[in-house]
């Protein structure tokens, strides 16, 4: 039988679709850009006619799976909140994707799509328990708890970069003082490195400090880059192993644009949650990087999709 | 059919045993001293014996379980450092419990067994996922997510005593900076209330600043053992919040002997959380006290016989 399944990446400006088969996309769909469309329908049209172009090509697709950002209420199959689509609110998303496809379909929240992703064909392969983080604009995260999703009990779990790391910190966009995402989104970097560089006497506006930026200055041996990304892992690493004290797991996974700097992110990681643990908790757990990158979303709904059908 | 069980209770001290009958003790066996006995085996002819004589009249029990300090691995049915009883580790309890009653058995975390007891009978009844949290000499936790107890990977998760609240705060007995119990444990409430009276030029040493003590100078009006409440009240509620972000519980149970201070400590706790979360997260949210207080860890083991005998 077909392992085809349609997965769709409905991002901040564009809504990707691919035909995914054993974990790999095969095929490309055409992208979507949601900033030509507004609430009155041509957005659905426009992503409805991406699916039935793919599968015109692939007749076998026996699912459609789509990763959206904000709660996705699984059990109703509705949407709270499409911040990216101006007057979108509660949308049954799931029974338009059935009725349009006549197909076993799946919705989820984009993070909790990616941790999927990574469960069943990346790097948390043959965890029990593992905390997926994603590193970017800002912090994301999805769980997965004695070998299933675990959403929460109104699909919001997993929102590490929410949870703080100083009781008196600055506070983030929820209010909560020392939010992980103050210290560690991409602005933030910029903003903390233009700092320390003003501090130094250079001069760095913050634009010039993106994580690839600092990555470079870093390898080159530039001393306040290294500094700085040896906090961030200790930060990183401090919201992590809270997480870890919490939930015990087997397996923690960092993705996204941040964590492409690899070992200079990562050794600090990994030292802090060593650092902050007991050997029953650090000794036997993974710290790895994700392998799916941007594609995890896509990989990941198409596997909710087959699972759906089920 | 009977829903009778014996549930045991390992504690620091000494073992108390109980014939449980749904969800309430209604025969409580002869404690046994556990510093009369080495590891010898006299210990487990004495347990074996009040088991024997619950027995005696009440023939129709289903099942054994057993709470215990320390890591209980359920799945091999072992007990990992069983602190209080030099000379024991990687105690086979399970095989032994099984072979000397022949009954359906369960061993288990006292912490985990506790929050399983307020889960089947107590105060998180109905609840889908749980954190419960039991504050004493340390901070003890366990956790039911999608309705079952969740252990993690090495049989350790619900320790949030040790996640922390102040990236470089002091260290945790496991050298976590910022750790919970370093701010909430008995001794150290204790320690950080005469230090306060100390600076408003009053003398009480810690020994007369125990929580029992401290509540009641607040109910008169004390402001040094009110403010006290409050920052404590603050900095578990901070550790939650952490928790809760995480992993988006409908209900949080909060037991032990702190916690009899009431709303003293319930109403800052409640308050640090709603600061501290967005109303998706808090406004669903139930904080309660424990029900079921120093007998919900046979209540739960009891419970856990049962699940195992079915």
């Amino acid at each position: 039988m077909s392992t085809k399944a349609i997965g769709i990446d409905f991002g901040g400006t564009s809504v990707k679709s691919a035909i995914v088969e054993d974990g790999r996309i095969t095929q490309r769909g055409n992208p979507v850009d949601t900033r030509k469309h507004t609430a009155d329908g041509t957005l659905f049209d426009a992503i409805f006619e991406a699916i039935a172009m793919l599968r015109l090509s692939h007749p076998d697709v026996r699912g459609v799976g789509m990763g959206l950002p904000g709660f996705v209420d699984t059990d109703r199959g509705i949407v709270h909140g499409l911040s990216n689509v101006p007057g979108w609110d509660n949308v049954p998303m799931l029974g338009m994707l059935r009725e349009r496809t006549g197909l076993p379909c799946a919705i989820e929240n984009d993070a909790n799509a990616m941790a999927f992703a990574e469960f069943t064909h990346g790097a948390a392969q043959g965890a029990k328990n593992a905390i997926c983080i994603t590193l970017g604009t800002g912090v994301g995260g999805g769980l997965i708890l004695d070998g299933r999703l675990y959403r929460g009990s109104r699909y919001a779990a997993g929102e590490l970069g929410h949870s703080s790391v100083d009781l008196y910190g600055p506070r983030g966009v929820y209010g909560t003082p020392g939010d992980l995402e103050v210290y560690v989104g991409n602005r933030q970097i910029g903003e903390r490195a233009s700092r320390l560089y003003a501090a130094a006497q250079q001069n760095r506006p913050p634009e010039q400090c993106t994580p690839k930026d600092l990555e470079k200055l870093a390898l080159a041996g530039d001393r306040i880059a290294i500094a700085l990304w040896d906090s961030l892992g200790n930060e990183i690493g401090a919201a992590l192993t809270n997480a870890i004290w919490i939930l015990n797991p087997d397996t923690v996974i960092i993705g996204g644009g941040v964590a492409a700097a690899g070992d200079l992110l990562f050794a600090p990681i990994r030292r802090s949650i060593r650092e902050r643990t007991s050997t029953l908790f650090s000794e036997q757990l993974r710290v790895l990087p994700a392998k799916l990158g941007n594609d995890a979303g896509i990989i990941g709904c198409a596997a909710l999709a087959l699972e759906a059908g089920k």
